[in-house]
């Protein structure tokens, strides 16, 4: 089945807002097995959106449509669909008593032009909406399936999840299931080197590598009858790639390396702080996106200042004045200095510098010293992450990466 | 002038990427009064790239196309292009030049392959590469210009700015000029009841509103001959808003409210230290995103445990035991405590309930307390950030935006 994404929004066309849509929407049928050919940007123009989903018809054997579906006259998706594919629009009680019901809960008063949601082709499946007011629906219009999604990512992604995959994994015979391994403190070139012999022979499964800041991701993915025969195909390569790879590989089928750092704290009841200079609180905020993680971590300090360093960290002003605030020693006493303060169990530290400006021959932008603290002693890393259009985002980005992995680590021998 | 984009790589149909250069090129057409009524995004096949291109072609002046250009036997843009629009693909040797020097200068060999991207349609006009190794390049194919740039955003960016925008720019008559209003502390539908006549009734320049997490942007826009003649038709109307609106204008043209928040401190030479509870380090690293903010932000408390509130900040115990950790008394000598604690001017505390667990009938998830110590006086504000559809990430973008808005004010007073 070959299909093609058609988002509806002149904000799309002025740039105003990505079309994360066609991304969320393409990684779930990708999942399903299904080819994606094209993805088609149009404004609210009935024209050009009259022939640009004529071509879709023509050429592709599921056009899945985001936006459009809303109460204002400039919202066009539904009434053009009817029109390219001969079908009516005619009104569907049970969403207009959804849509009464969405209004009369929160004690709005329903403007007329709502009703116009209520309006859907005749003999389609509905998709209810249970995250807006606008429903999406289905329907088969002889050898074209046309599916429509309202465009908000808050309710495009829960409708793409529990109504259109449903609907269209219903219709496929056979899956597709991936395994994501994650991996941090390799890159990727080291890792395609020592992994391509497995990743050239793969057929079913295969392994593909991607790339992200500070660490690589690979998928292995297989094709079969039912989700349990595919899980058994990509189990045994899951298995040979953590054994080629080693320690670096952090999780397989985890959000994120603050997830893995959290949910490793839990299950061993560890506590964590931080104390950062350079990241300026980047670990901490990544930490505590984690719902939960309040359980295992205490907070930390943010100590841009030297004079903060001193007095909140108890980094000595000796320390500082001989060794400078990049140092090994200033990282060390950072490290030990949050574990006293918030009686942590493993403490963290960053100091380095992150650019443009700051830096020197001696210690370069992108120059790092990451302390570890735990089970009262300290050791003390030095990255280099500078280089050729690293930018300061990136050098926080990786050094975060490379603390949180470090702390991985300490957890793992503990 | 009516404009296509055309993204090549079948990585965005696979929904590994997002296609955020189709998003810059459109903001940057969309300056330049260039409509831009489609995006395309066709996978690496020759076939249906010829299709679109074809099409494309048809229908626009304009057809821009990224991705495709690099210098694997995949990267077919060029050629397809040349085969549609009827041009000789010859060796540019300048380029080829500039591509031995990249890998000479990195000391790395340089592939047979590589040379493929020093082929380049005849009598274009060539976009050098200062960002990678392709050249991009535009011709004009009689009554459509083509346009080719680099996929990788990085390149793509640049590209755009410094050899697409001149390119059109040149063949363009008069300019577009937009201001950007930053609003921060007013909803949309309040902003636009303030300002609806002026909206409605605004032709050159026009006003729109976009909405952004906790802010608002209105987007004042005029077309003139010269850029100079194109200010000062939106600078009366910029003065209006600002007094329309008064203090919730944070700033015009300005990158962020971080950004604000630094340049002001700056300006008055005054320090800040934050103290965070519940957005966990969120607005220091926000403040430490931008460059240069560590000669204003000397740091703070990630103070997620109450021990920890205790320890750092001398929250006293009997304040976390009578009023809890998400009560005013706690935000208040949290924001006293990082001011004694950093010798800052100026200390700004939140805590509260960021969800999704957490929450009780009496302090409901989205609750936030958010303190200011600024001269010996603390003040602290209640929020109540929850709601339908409100994630954690938002209640703690949100409680940070207030926060810096805060501050903004606090200093706008000194």
């Amino acid at each position: 089945m070959n299909a093609e994404l058609v988002a509806v929004g002149t904000e799309l066309l002025l740039g105003e807002i990505s079309n994360t849509d066609g991304q969320y929407i393409s990684q779930k049928l990708a999942n399903l097995g299904i080819n994606v050919f094209y993805h088609t940007v149009v404004g609210d123009n009935p024209a050009r959106l009259e022939q640009v989903l004529r071509e879709a018809g023509k050429r592709s054997d599921l056009v899945i449509t985001t936006g459009g579906l809303g109460p204002t006259y400039d919202d066009l998706t539904k009434e053009i669909i009817c029109r390219v594919f001969d079908r009516e629009l005619v009104l569907h009680e049970a969403s207009l008593d959804r849509i009464k019901a969405f209004f009369a809960e929160r004690d709005r008063p329903m403007t007329e032009n709502n009703i116009k949601q209520a309006y859907l082709p005749r003999d389609c499946t509905v998709f209810e909406n249970d995250w807006g007011t606008a429903p999406g629906c289905a329907f088969d219009a002889g050898g074209c399936i046309v599916a429509m999604l309202p465009g908000p990512p808050r309710e495009c992604r829960p409708m793409t999840d529990h109504r259109l995959v449903p609907y269209l994994a219903a219709m496929a015979d056979g899956v597709i299931y991936s395994d994501s391994v994650r991996i941090c403190g390799m890159g990727e070139s080291a890792v395609e080197a020592l992994l391509r012999p497995m990743m050239e022979n793969a057929v079913n499964p295969t392994v593909a590598p991607y790339c992200k800041l500070g660490e690589v991701e690979l998928r292995v993915t297989a094709r079969a009858k039912t989700e349990e025969e595919a899980k058994a195909l990509t189990a045994p390569v899951v298995a040979d790639i953590r054994k080629a790879l080693g320690d670096v590989v952090y999780g397989v089928n985890v959000d994120s390396l603050e997830h893995a750092v959290v949910a490793a704290l839990y299950d061993k009841r560890l506590t964590l702080a931080a104390a950062e200079s350079c990241t300026g609180g980047l670990v901490s905020k990544r930490i505590t996106d984690v719902s939960g993680s309040s359980a295992v971590f205490l907070g930390g300090a943010v100590t841009y200042a030297n004079s903060v360093k001193e007095r909140v960290l108890g980094v000595k002003a000796e320390t500082l004045a001989s060794f400078g605030a990049v140092s090994p020693e200033t990282a060390e006493e950072m490290a030990r200095g949050v574990c006293l303060l918030t009686g942590a169990d493993i403490g963290v530290s960053l100091t380095g510098i992150a650019g443009p400006g700051g830096g020197t021959a001696e210690k370069p932008v992108g120059l790092v010293y990451l302390g570890l603290c735990c089970g009262g002693k300290t050791e003390v890393r030095e990255l280099r992450l500078g280089g050729r259009s690293r930018e300061r985002a990136d050098i926080r980005g990786i050094a975060a990466n490379t603390a949180l992995k470090a702390v991985l680590d300490a957890v793992a021998k503990i």
